[in-house]
C-alpha cells in the first residue's frame, strides 16, 4: 500500500509542528517506497541547502531502510561499508534526519528533514514518522 | 518578499481541490523567486513522470516569467528561440502547466503541474496563482 | 592574445550602455578563446533564464566563429546541419544575440546576450564587440 | 532586496583591487539570494578551474548561509555532516574562499573567489563583502 497525500499532508503538519515548537526553520520531504517524491514543504527561513539535503536524507532511508544517521559508521574509512555512500546517482546522505516510515509492518516511504542541528533534524523526522507510521 | 510556507500551502491546497474536481492525479510544485523548490504534493495515482516535469515547469514558468505554453511557439523550428528549451541544465519545458506566482506586482515564484492532459494542467495550475497571488 | 580583465570589463560596460538606452534588462557574458568565461553582469530586472542563455549564446558564437543567429538557418530540420545544436555538452543556441569578438585578425573570444528580444539582445552584443575588438 | 548591479560592480572592483594588491590571479562570482549568478570577473592569469571553483564557492555560501571554510570541519570523516559536500548536483565546496553577503540584516547573495591558496582567497572574498554588506 501506498501512503496517500492524506497522509503524506498528515506527516508534513507534524513536522512543521515539532519544527517551529522547537525553532528549526527546515525542509521536510517523504519519498514513497520506490524513493520517489510524495510531498516536500520549506519553512521560512530554511537554509536553501535543506531542500538537496532533506530530499536526499528521505532517498537514503528508503534506499537502506535505516535512520540515515545508522548508517554514518559503517561508511567511515576503515568501515564495512566505506565508500558507499558515492555508489548511487544522489549520493546517499549518512547523518541523522532520514527515517524509513511503516505501514502495516512494511516500509511505505521515508521522510527526510534537514536545516537543523542533526539532533533537532531527527526529532522532528520522528515526528513526522510517529504521525504517519502505524 | 518570498512566499511564506502559509502562502505556499495555500496554493497546493488549491490545486488539489481543482484537479479532484476535474479528476486529474497530478503533481504540483511551488518555487520562489531564485526557482528553488518550497513545496510539493504528488497526488495518489499521479504518474511518476509528474514529479520531475510540475518542477521543470515551475523552474521554467520562473525563468522566463511566462506561462510555459507561452513559450512554446516560440522554440518551434523556424521560430525566434528555436532550440533553447535545451539551454538550460534543467532543461526547459515549453507546454502548459506551468505560471509565475506575483505578489504586489512583482513575480515572487512560480508553480508547475503535470500529470493530466495539458489543459488540464493549465486549469490546476491556474487555481494555485488564483489562490496566492494578489 | 588572450582578451584582459580591461578589456572586457570595457566591453561589458559598453553592453550596460546600450541596453540601459534601449531599456532591455538582459544578461551580458564574455568568453575567451578556449569559450570559458571572462566576465558577467546581469542587469537589474533581466529574467533568471537570461543567466544560461547569455553564457550559452557566448559559448556558441566562438565554437562556431559566427554570429548565433547566423547559425539559426543551417540547424533546420533538412538543412545541412540539422540536429548539430545538440551534438556539444552545453547545448548550441542558433538564435540572435551571440557574437564572434576580434582582436588582431583573430577570433579571441565572443560576447553572448540575453533577456531582450533576439533584435535587441544582437544590438547590445554589436556595442561589446564594437567595444572590444580592433 | 537584491543586490543591484552597481552594488555587484563595487564588490567586484573590490575583490579585483584586493587580488592585485596581494598578486593573485583569480576568479570572482557573486550570486543572489536564490544562488543565480549575478557576477563574474576572471583576472588576467588566473587558472581556468577558478571558474567553476569560485561559482562553486558563492553558490555553497549561500545554500548555507555560512562561509566554506567553516562548513570544512562539519564534513570530515566522523563530523556531523560527513559526507554532505556531495549532496547537491552542484558539489558544495568547503574550503575557503566563499562568504555570504548581507544586506539590512539579511542574506542578500554570496561571493566565491578562487585561484590563490585558501587564505587568499578568503582575504579577496572579505574585501567584497566589506564592499557590499552593510
Amino acid at each position: 500500500m501506498e501512503l496517500t497525500l492524506e497522509q503524506v499532508q498528515t506527516g508534513l503538519q507534524a513536522g512543521v509542528k515539532k519544527a517551529q515548537e522547537i525553532k528549526v526553520p527546515c525542509s521536510i520531504a517523504i519519498v514513497d517506497s520506490g524513493r520517489n517524491l510524495l510531498g516536500f514543504y520549506r519553512l521560512d527561513g530554511a537554509v536553501l541547502a535543506s531542500i538537496e539535503t532533506a530530499q536526499g536524507k528521505a532517498y537514503t532511508a528508503r534506499s537502506m531502510n535505516m535512520k540515515t544517521g545508522d548508517i554514518m559508521p559503517l561508511v567511515q574509512p576503515g568501515a564495512p561499508l566505506y565508500g558507499m555512500a558515492l555508489t548511487h546517482r544522489t549520493p546517499l546522505i549518512v547523518f541523522g534526519g532520514g527515517a524509513p516510515i511503516s505501514r502495516n509492518g512494511q516500509v511505505a516511504g521515508a521522510v527526510g528533514v534537514a536545516g537543523g542541528m542533526v539532533e533537532q533534524d531527527e526529532q522532528i523526522a520522528e515526528a513526522v514518522v510517529k504521525a504517519i507510521s502505524n
